[in-house]
């Protein structure tokens, strides 16, 4: 029976070219063009389960890309971990920003991963961090270390919201049913600052749409004359946020949050540099919500982000048009409290009263999903630390981040368990990015401090 | 020696074919990708006009797209008419807006055109109108009807700002020379109102990219923190326009000629239906700057319009990205008196200055020309009057355009004569929109009367 340790040191290259292998294949749920390279990813997933050692491993079909499920049962009485994970990727553009194309993984080494660092989409988020506990599985199996019953479910639509993945989780409670869910969708302070997620910013998604002429106008015979769409447009977002970048939608704030002083001097304290925060973003300043620090700005405030806008003439050239449509793709991050499906209705309310005469304005709201905060006093959290302990020896801080795992929350509401979220990424591996990237340290120090938790947490289980 | 009635009888469908085979070469001058085509369209050009009866035809090489000269010279005591036209087009798209392909010219008959128009990319600006005059100017050679000396002078680079040209007719003054110059570019308000086009708006065109973080980041790990530079876009671009649709660009009115109680009153006799305007458009509202008239709007007041912005996510779905950089094309159409190399430099040392610390703004110069404003009390004017009168069998009406010809100011300033705007499109032809077209009826019509202005002209001229 080896130790973890040293079934890392003898297999630690195989781990590695598995995952190379499950990074080659594009995975993006958001462009149906890849259909057929998602569903394979899906296939990969099932078999490698399989390899690590789950007795039962399903494909379930969706309305949307399947969800993996798999089973490992050693005792009914012993506690049972859930552990979530995503296949699908994000889109890589703008591809020409990448360095090596990014379905062609390399190994590089970067400033915060000496000992190099896979680059590709996905590299992190999520295929490499779902990956960790795949390999976990097969260390804790084939060593006879596995201390409590398994359940997998690996899906295939984070990056589109989820709304399959939803529907499943409500139809099959029994099935799924655990004493604590884990995911590594997250990131850690630094390497030698270890840091487990307790708050996550919920979403809402939306795209607008404002048409102004039914056709393409000559911009001098028609300019002056009639609405611009895409003037138009920017005046509508542009007024989203006041002059101290606080969102000007009505109730939008209703049910924010407000933390207390001792919560903010709490956060304060994680270590935090803004000189190489801004050296690494070459940028002189940073912008945001008057009245609140980076950190805060990034994790317990809420946001309004324009991830997307086009309309009228790109290409080369100059050309003197006025567009007949302007669009944009608009996100909220929200914060614990605020509900989604609330905000979406309180934005397209607000989007569609403020359109001047002269243009028709659509708002489709994408998806969404809830903001959470998790307790650093159930066992669940008291046993990651303990795994982190062991592995980095020193206890993990615990830290809001401003991401969104917008099923977290859905997670509690019907599987009654608590998520813990164990996120090996740094923040400069630049997921959803280009030139994504994940440290083969972080990967391989994730892979030995998993079956911590599931020691930990059995034993804490009584 | 026939009439020019019978001899378009006799001929028309040749001169329909004849167009609609230019029209076949994509001679778009924005997109370098056409280049071949463009230089083609070229060489057609400089054949017609050997065909039509031109002396001498050139085809003369510049640092862009060649510029076709020809002449006819039969009396140097007789006056000289110079005809400019353009021989580029305008990009197509958006392509998918297009009822046919816009290189594959269709006939089809519409409510202005009964008759029937022909459908394509530059059917009416500018290679319909162009081949009007070498048509007109093989019945003048051909019936022997040719009163006077007359030039060609047909460039590919109008679209793209003339620059070329401008070089060419700084330094060919002299082969250049001429007592009138005649342009057919512009419309006329409807087939039973000629119209010529007295004024013109001068415009400045400008690319503006506004840089945030040094590369695309993850929206719910940054979003709130950093400055968004599609946010930030939309806010400095709305705020060039103020709650009148003032543009706030300081000193950019300094220069603006305001139109006398009686000029104003003058031009709003001309026949104009604002609900028919509001219906050809589908929009329920005419949108621009407090107290003026749509006509107003359109031709005598400047305007800053946004042809085209992109940044970001513009793909299928969603991506929660905060872009590094987001850009925006900026043309505004400027009125006599207007300088558009200051109105440029006013707008870029305006537009970095509001820029917010955290972004880095850079603003082009693309293109841009002065505005122009002709006489109705010349000889030139009272020729192509008389034209009209002897072949609509009214006088046209005088009428000042919102659109742009850069290049005729220049004319007035490096030639020293007033130009003539004998248009025969309509607002309808849809020119820079897809299904760009220009009316058989309209086009034969062109036909026609040119010749009369030569007679006139040359009668007028002693």
């Amino acid at each position: 029976m080896q130790n973890i340790q040293s079934y890392i040191q003898e297999h630690k290259d195989r781990f590695l070219n598995e995952l190379i292998e499950l990074l080659k294949i594009p995975s993006i749920s958001a462009d149906s063009a890849y259909k057929k390279d998602v569903i394979k990813t899906a296939e990969v997933v099932m078999d490698s389960l399989k390899k690590a050692g789950c007795d039962t491993v399903e494909l379930c079909e969706t309305d949307g890309y399947p969800i993996i499920y798999g089973e490992k049962i050693i005792d009914k009485n012993l506690p049972t971990v859930l552990v979530y994970g995503h296949y699908d990727v994000q889109p890589p553009d703008p591809i020409n920003l990448w360095d090596s194309p990014p379905f062609e993984p390399v190994i590089k080494a970067t400033e915060a991963h000496p000992e190099g660092a896979i680059f590709a989409r996905g590299a992190c988020d999520d295929k490499g961090q779902m990956y960790m506990h795949v390999k976990a599985l097969e260390f804790m199996t084939t060593q006879n270390q596995l201390p409590c019953n398994v359940k997998f479910m690996i899906e295939g639509e984070e990056e589109v919201g989820s709304v399959n993945l939803a529907k499943y989780v409500k139809e099959n409670q029994e099935k799924l049913s655990n004493d604590v869910i884990l995911i590594s969708d997250t990131g850690m302070i630094a390497k030698d600052v270890p840091s487990i997620t307790t708050g996550l910013r919920g979403l809402s998604y939306v795209e607008v749409e404002v048409t102004g002429p039914n056709r393409d106008l000559h911009s001098g015979l028609y300019g002056g004359a009639v609405a611009n769409p895409i003037n138009v447009l920017t005046k509508m977002i542009a007024s989203l946020q006041d002059e101290n970048n606080h969102i000007t939608i009505p109730g939008f704030y209703d049910n924010v949050e407000e933390l207390s002083k001792e919560e903010r001097a709490q956060m304060a304290k994680a270590p935090f540099s803004l000189e190489n925060y801004k050296k690494a973003l070459d940028i002189d300043a940073v912008y945001g919500e008057a009245g609140y620090t980076t950190n805060e700005r990034n994790s317990i405030r809420p946001t309004l982000d324009v991830n997307g806008i086009w309309g009228g003439y790109t290409g080369e050239g100059a050309k003197t048009v006025i567009a007949s449509k302007a669009y944009a793709k608009i996100s909220m991050r929200l914060v614990p409290n605020q509900d989604w499906e609330t905000i979406t209705a309180l934005f397209k309310k607000h989007f569609e009263s403020i359109a001047p005469k002269g243009v028709k304005v659509k708002v489709n709201p994408h998806h969404g999903g809830q903001g959470y905060v998790t307790p650093i006093d159930s066992i669940g959290y008291e046993a990651a630390s303990k795994a982190y302990e062991d592995t980095f020896g020193k206890t993990p801080i615990p830290q809001r981040s401003g991401g969104s795992i917008p099923i977290v929350s859905l997670f509690e509401k019907e599987l009654k368990s608590k998520t813990i979220l164990m996120g090996f990424g740094l923040d400069s591996d630049a997921i959803h990015s280009p030139n994504e990237h994940f440290g083969i340290w972080n990967y391989l120090k994730g892979i030995e401090t998993i079956p911590g938790f599931y020691k930990h947490f059995t034993q804490l289980f009584k």
